[in-house]
C-alpha cells in the first residue's frame, strides 16, 4: 500500500506496546509502565537530570512525573504517532498532551529493539521546547 | 561479539553518516547538514517551535541555530552516541556539546529509514532538559 511497506511489518505489534504503555502512565501502574522496557533503558526526560540510565533510574523518572500530576486520563496522551518499523529496530515519535493540556506541549521519540523474540524500548527522549526569548533570571 | 550483533551490520555505515553530519554543522555547510535528510522529516528542536515538518522548515531550524552561534569545532559536539540499526531502521543517540559547552547540555536522538538503498534521516529530537524548579516568571 505504501512505498515502504516492508518497513511496516512489526507497526501494529509496537503500537499496542505503546498505547499499553500510554494507558499504564495514565493508570499509575508503575509494573505495566516498565513492562516492556530494556534494563539498559537511556532516558532523555523534559526535567533533569540530562539523562537517566537503566530501569531502576528509568522508574524514578515516573515517581518524579506523578509528584507533578495524578493519574488520570489526560495525564499523558500521545498524538500523531508515527512508527518506522524494521525486522528488529523501530522508532516511534509523537506530540505530548500532559496533565490535561488541551494541546500537545512536549514530544516524545522511543527507540525499540527486538530482544529474544520480544519488543523492548530501549531508549526514550521526551521534551519540552524552551521559548526563544533568552532567559532573564539565568 | 555482542548479543546484539545482527542489530548491528549497518552502525558503521550510520555512524559515518551521522559524523558528516554533525561536521557540517561545525562547519556551517548547510548543503551538507541537509544532504542525507528525508524530505519528509519531523524535527523537534530545542527552541520553539513544537516540532518543524519538512526539509524546508528543518533548514530553519539550522538558520536560527547560526543566529544563536557561529560555526566552529565547538559549535555541536556528539559524545555518546549509540546507534542501534537494523536492515532498514535504525536510530542513535547521544549527548550534545552546544556552543563550545565543556560539559554535555543536550540530548539528540535520530531515526532513521533505509529508502532507495540509501540510509536518511527521518526524525530528529533535540532537547535541553528544564530546571526542576517551578518557573517564577510563568
Amino acid at each position: 500500500m505504501t512505498d515502504f511497506a516492508p518497513l511496516n511489518s512489526n507497526v501494529g505489534e509496537i503500537e499496542t506496546i505503546i498505547r499499553n504503555w500510554e494507558h499504564a502512565i495514565q493508570t499509575g501502574d508503575m509494573a505495566a509502565i516498565i513492562e516492556r522496557h530494556a534494563d539498559d533503558i537511556v532516558m532523555y526526560d523534559v526535567p533533569e537530570p540530562l539523562q537517566s540510565k537503566g530501569i531502576e533510574a528509568y522508574r524514578r523518572t515516573w515517581d518524579l512525573f506523578f509528584h507533578f500530576g495524578a493519574p488520570g486520563p489526560g495525564v499523558f496522551v500521545i498524538e500523531d504517532l508515527e512508527i518506522s518499523a524494521g525486522e528488529d529496530v523501530a522508532f516511534a515519535f509523537g506530540l505530548l498532551r500532559i496533565g490535561g493540556s488541551e494541546e500537545p506541549v512536549c514530544r516524545l521519540t522511543l527507540g525499540l529493539q527486538k530482544r529474544a523474540g520480544q519488543w523492548v524500548i530501549s531508549h526514550e527522549h521526551h521534551s519540552g521546547p524552551h521559548a526563544l526569548e533568552p532567559s532573564k533570571t539565568a
